[in-house]
């Protein structure tokens, strides 16, 4: 059955094709392009576009966009991979996007899209599979990171992307896609079952109003990409919806306003276990946590596993709820301004970072933990770790790897004895599900800083 | 091995001893203790004492405590079950609840701890077999409740209990206990393992003060009982600890100021499926929702099964966290002030409580809904389904109760189509852990009333 083809059928093995497909700079070069730290932090800005993005892997072998050093700051575009479902709305007139999304019947922006191989010759969609969907900007890498160290990622802001298309000026719009690896997919109660449903969503776009609405939504229909492949469901990313197949529906939510919540769905450095990794599940090393506080003010902390750590975003989302229950959030576009701190393995003792084997975000009013089916389920699961991993979500997994993190960090952090943190978690930690559509399923556990006085 | 023990072994069969252990009037008598509603709601006051308390069970046998009318108020006096973990600060000095732990060699202020056989037949650690462990305040009948409606409870206020020891005069204490059925037991990591470990926190009795701090913790130790039995482990609820057998270890996080949400643990009506019921795992009658929403602010909706509705409360609460992870929280008693609301079946439809089969919490700012392992395990497990849940819990089976219910809602409530539903769900709908160690385990999904505006 079509709902449950696996995602991705990879084995960890290296995909040297990659190393042909990114640019000429590669790893080996890195020194000479870090150069000494300038004494005054420097403020790069890495734009989104067919050079600067890859999608839907994570990669050692991708050639970095960026060469930092700790305390510099990023501006950082990144595009959302569902652009393409209204790309009147979300794609023409804005000269990066455009540039991502070509696709012609004889060349494509960008060609690998997933972890899967370039050849499309498990399924046939296309290049990389659309094992992995994630438009990824970067990678970055920070002059100096090695594995042990810790990275800390400051986002300092998040802005919408302004619709390039004079008619939408002023507008910055989204694609919320009820899919088929929503968790509601297979347990509808309205006909036709199943079925896959696009919403747009319109949010402002100077960030004054801080709801979105819904614009109108359509079902999707099988779409015939420009190479003549048939996109029966929505298996591949970046395929170009024809609107005069579609039919839109409106009023949608009247009277809904959704909160907004700007986030990077996606955010983080690549593991080591694997050349080519899918970019959906998010273990250790970060990648797609799709936890809504990972906003304006969060710093994440990420365990550097390659040289350079090689930092990624994408995925912007302007709102998600915990579970991001359909398969997605609202997708929107978003360019954030980030800061970026290394920190030395040498320096971490005796700091809440060490040891720091997990991604782990600070607020400003708290920590919050991640815990995933599987803490890093490429190791865990073995050689098929990438195809397995689909097959084996559980919350119940996510919530056991949560308290284990949130014990550890309570020890660590705070220095308290196991029953002090067993105590206190129970009485005050909320854990809550992060997401359940990607895989690697998601509880977080939120640990507010108030609790912990100077007395 | 002692902790896979089950928590209750009981068939659905009635247990007709309980008619006897009840006091005289019967529900067939409840019509005449109604008369005809009064022109101003009444304000009435239960308190809790051995005779206005039932311990361990729901049951449709217990007779009523009180008849109210649909709007009357109830100041509702509840007491922790775990009072007896230092009983110089929880019980002495205070009549009631001196009458309800009272156990000398010879007798028991309540002799029914849980819904075990009443000569403890099973596992021998005393009348009730601790199948259930929280000592409720109740029933309350209310005039008219058949099944089919619907019953409001909304918490006015919930005020701590000071203590009864002049010693202690001005403050109120709770016992968390990391107890042999919470979630980190078979998985710690300090010696010696396992263990149980009583935290005894501290409150300001007036309220003014926003958050508890521990006092002391000890670890059990084997306790002998009035009656001679020897408590390896907490399995039986309300054994007095004897604090000359035991460590206490201060200080105890130093420093940490838990916030204080006072709320109901267990709250909800009586169910049909069976005639004494474990007071432990929650379900649609609601019960043991462990839920620190539920609280100063908050209305729940029961849907009535037995006529008069017959709802308890108490397992009160002072704090817990999503999750309640060492399997309770600081466990306080409270005073409440309810107001009590019927709804006929008749007048649901068109209103957002329009065919509830579940128990619904409404706060000043959100809906939340409450999903559990088994929506209805009474019903869903057959004949041993109340010792056949705690084999059966898992938070992705509450999960996916939580969602259907969410949408359920959203569909009644607001009128929106599925796909409207489950959009709005993916972007904008929170889900939680409610509790990890109730048998009957809980995923909460939180919607924000301000979505919906008049526009």
């Amino acid at each position: 059955m079509r709902t449950t083809t696996p995602r991705c059928c990879l084995m960890l093995t290296a995909a040297g094709s990659l190393i042909a497909a990114a640019a000429s700079l590669t790893p080996a070069g890195a020194q000479d392009a870090c150069g000494a730290a300038p004494e005054v932090p420097t403020h790069h800005h890495l734009p989104a576009n067919a050079e600067t993005v890859h999608w839907g892997y994570f990669s050692q072998q991708r050639a970095p966009q960026l060469f930092v050093h700790s305390g510099d700051l990023v501006t950082l575009e990144t595009l959302t991979h569902h652009a393409n479902d209204d790309a009147e709305r979300m794609v023409e007139g804005d000269p990066g996007a455009e540039s991502v999304f070509a696709w012609s019947a004889d060349a494509k922006g960008v060609d690998r899209r997933g972890a899967g191989p370039l050849d499309a010759s498990i399924h046939g969609r296309g290049a990389g599979e659309g094992f992995g969907v994630h438009i990824l900007t970067g990678p970055i890498h920070v002059c100096g990171a090695a594995p042990g160290d810790v990275l800390e990622v400051e986002i300092l802001d998040l802005a919408p992307r302004p619709s390039g298309n004079p008619e939408y000026a002023g507008k910055t719009f989204g694609s919320n896609a009820a899919a088929w690896w929503g968790y509601h997919y297979n347990d509808l109660i309205e006909e036709p079952k199943p079925r896959e449903v696009i919403t747009i969503y319109e949010i402002d776009a100077s960030g004054a109003r801080d709801w979105a609405r819904a614009v109108y939504n359509y079902r999707w229909v099988p779409q015939t990409d420009p190479y003549g492949v048939v996109h029966e469901i929505i298996d591949y990313p970046g395929v170009p919806v024809d609107h005069s197949t579609i039919t839109r529906n409106h009023p949608i939510l009247s009277g809904v306003r959704v909160p907004i919540r700007p986030h990077f769905g996606t955010m983080g450095v690549v593991p080591r276990e694997a050349d080519v990794v899918d970019s959906i599940p998010p273990a250790y090393f970060g990648g797609n946590i799709d936890n809504w506080r990972i906003g304006t003010g969060g710093t994440m902390y990420y365990p550097v596993a390659v040289a350079g750590g090689l930092l990624s975003a994408g995925d912007p989302h302007a709102a998600q709820g915990d579970s991001e229950l359909a398969g997605t959030a609202i997708e929107t576009s978003l360019t954030g301004l980030v800061r970026l701190v290394l920190h030395k393995e040498g320096s971490l003792a005796g700091t809440p970072l060490e040891g720091l084997d997990f991604p782990l975000l600070e607020t400003e009013r708290e920590w919050v933990v991640h815990g995933f089916s599987y803490a890093n389920y490429l190791a865990d699961l073995g050689e098929t770790a990438q195809s397995d991993i689909y097959g084996n979500s559980s919350v119940d997994g996510a919530m056991r790897d949560a308290f284990r993190k949130m014990r550890r960090f309570l020890m660590t952090a705070y220095g308290l004895s196991e029953d002090e943190a067993v105590s206190l978690m129970s009485v005050a930690v909320d854990f809550g599900i992060t997401q359940v559509v990607d895989g690697n399923w998601g509880v977080h556990g939120v640990l507010e800083k108030r609790i912990f006085t100077a007395e």
